[in-house]
């Protein structure tokens, strides 16, 4: 019988519960293909006592406290998956001096705070991996890191930000305004109630950051990309594009010249017959240049509860596999 | 200073010079990136002595015996690229008794004898380990095995074979019958003088058969694979499939209905909106379908020397990766 390994999951919101949910309906088919056994030990989230849930239900802990769980010595890793920069760094590097591995889907955390948390990763000996930070169920990082390791990264471009695409795709389908359609998607859930994060670019830029942290081993400040969001894109543009046979997209963008390493994340008008052309809607696609592989790209749903959570799930079962 | 990890090339062709020139040539961002030392130590031929370039000039053995390589207690992988179903067999199996981890891209034989190499290797825990096989550059079995493993995979759909996408991409474009552009393919390289393999289908079975093995962990047999080439696809068709709004692909297909795995290959028409539509040329492009994931696209450089060492070289990092 193989080693059961414990995982508890702090943030239960909507990748928080893809991710138990996943673990419990596919436990057998993950046994299947990598013989481990991956068990939920415990659920920590503020609100835990107003959620409930079928798969909720047969996690064993349940608090309010992420200390409990970075505390207890039977959990092997510790999944961050409450957002922002302030609490979910004190979880990680707790966690990781706790001797737990950490998987984490925190972007903005990464991108501010990446130097410090891997560094405290790499001198406590565990890992800390961050899949579903970047595309969502795209596993964009593992391919950079792993799949394309012998290449040098020419060239990383990419639509990492489904509400802005999703924004952009409407407003050429149906020829409504910027504000028109942000409304529209903030009722469907697609934007948030802020949208700044989404429609200014800041999202598509800590995106980019770890993207180039992978490509590059280093962590570009995030004053130093150059950001454009999409709030005055207008239809006059949308438009003008579409006869020059292009299509308006939010594309972040890493190039290195010499030892610099240049993000930028701003509209752009791109060839109809590029790949990134016909990535619609709220999938995410992300073209990667490498010395060797020439062009590779990926595209898939970028957010979403399951998809990130596949992406998670990943991460869980890479630390997994060195610990059975 | 860390172990070297040495390597010994068995076939010096067109997959073998890339994989010799990717090791040796990005040495130093193959360091950086993993930290590993991997070192072509040998390089075998049966005309070894034809064989000349830059790269294999700093490999220090180079012989027209793969038993010199397979005997060599320094060696830690091997890699077989010889290609074909007899001698790459007992290469590959005398390697693994011989205790050595093996790279292959050798589709057919994984197709038509996988059971038994991969319960070999199993038996003799060593890695035997085959990114390069199919889609070449595209790094589809690692995300299928690793990155979704925590999936049910519900559908693949692919093109997997350059040579047929190249020749149905020109027909289309410059309506000129198949045998006029397989005649022409042929004399730039892009199909073989017997065309047979690619264009009646059987490779792309081949390499479906390895995505399903992945996807499933079964082998299918290549005679239960419902199999159509290119060969009596004619103008007409494919003019008619443009005014229906679609574009005739050769599509690999698997799908699992309850325990039952069926594998097709088989011209297509495709709506020109689907991303296998848009995948031109000698490209290759995957589409897997999970139940967590949703749709996830792939799509790059389905051969080439560069490309497809890329693929080698991340299989031998990998294992690498494992031994230092």
């Amino acid at each position: 019988m193989s080693k059961k390994i414990k995982v508890g999951v702090v943030g239960y919101g909507t990748v928080g519960r893809g991710t138990v949910q996943t673990l419990i309906s596919n436990a057998t088919e993950i046994k299947r293909k990598t013989g481990l056994d991956v068990v939920v030990a415990g659920v920590a989230d503020l609100h835990i006592t107003d959620k409930n849930d079928l798969y909720l239900e047969q996690v064993p802990l349940r608090t309010t406290c992420a200390d409990e769980l970075i505390a207890n010595p039977d959990i092997d890793i510790i999944i961050e998956l409450i957002g922002g920069t302030g609490a979910a760094f004190d979880i990680i590097s707790k966690a990781l001096k706790n001797g737990k591995h950490v998987v984490t889907a925190n972007k903005a955390l990464l991108a501010m705070r990446g130097t410090e948390l891997m560094a405290l990763a790499h001198s406590m000996h565990f890992n800390l991996m961050f899949e579903a930070s970047v595309g969502g169920g795209i596993p964009v990082l593992s391919v950079l890191q792993n799949d394309l390791a012998a290449n040098h990264i020419l060239k990383i471009e990419g639509i990492v930000n489904g509400t802005c695409n999703y924004i952009l795709t409407r407003m050429e389908r149906e020829k409504l305004p910027f504000e028109t359609i942000l409304a529209d998607a903030q009722k469907l859930g697609y934007a948030e109630a802020d949208p700044s994060g989404d429609v200014e670019g800041y999202d598509s830029v800590y995106k980019m950051i770890i993207l180039a942290y992978l490509a590059y081993g280093k962590w570009v400040d995030v004053k130093d990309v150059e950001r454009v969001g999409i709030t005055q894109i207008g239809l006059a543009q949308i438009e003008a594009a579409h006869v020059a046979g292009q299509r308006i997209k939010l594309i972040g963008s890493v190039e290195k010249q010499g030892d610099d390493i240049f993000i930028a994340v701003k509209p752009k008008a791109v060839p109809l017959e590029s790949v990134l052309a016909d990535v619609s809607g709220v999938f995410n696609g992300i073209e990667i240049v490498g010395d060797k592989v020439g062009s590779l790209f990926l595209q898939g749903q970028g957010a979403g509860s399951l998809a990130t959570a596949s992406a998670v799930c990943a991460d869980i079962l890479k630390i997994a596999g060195t610990l059975k």
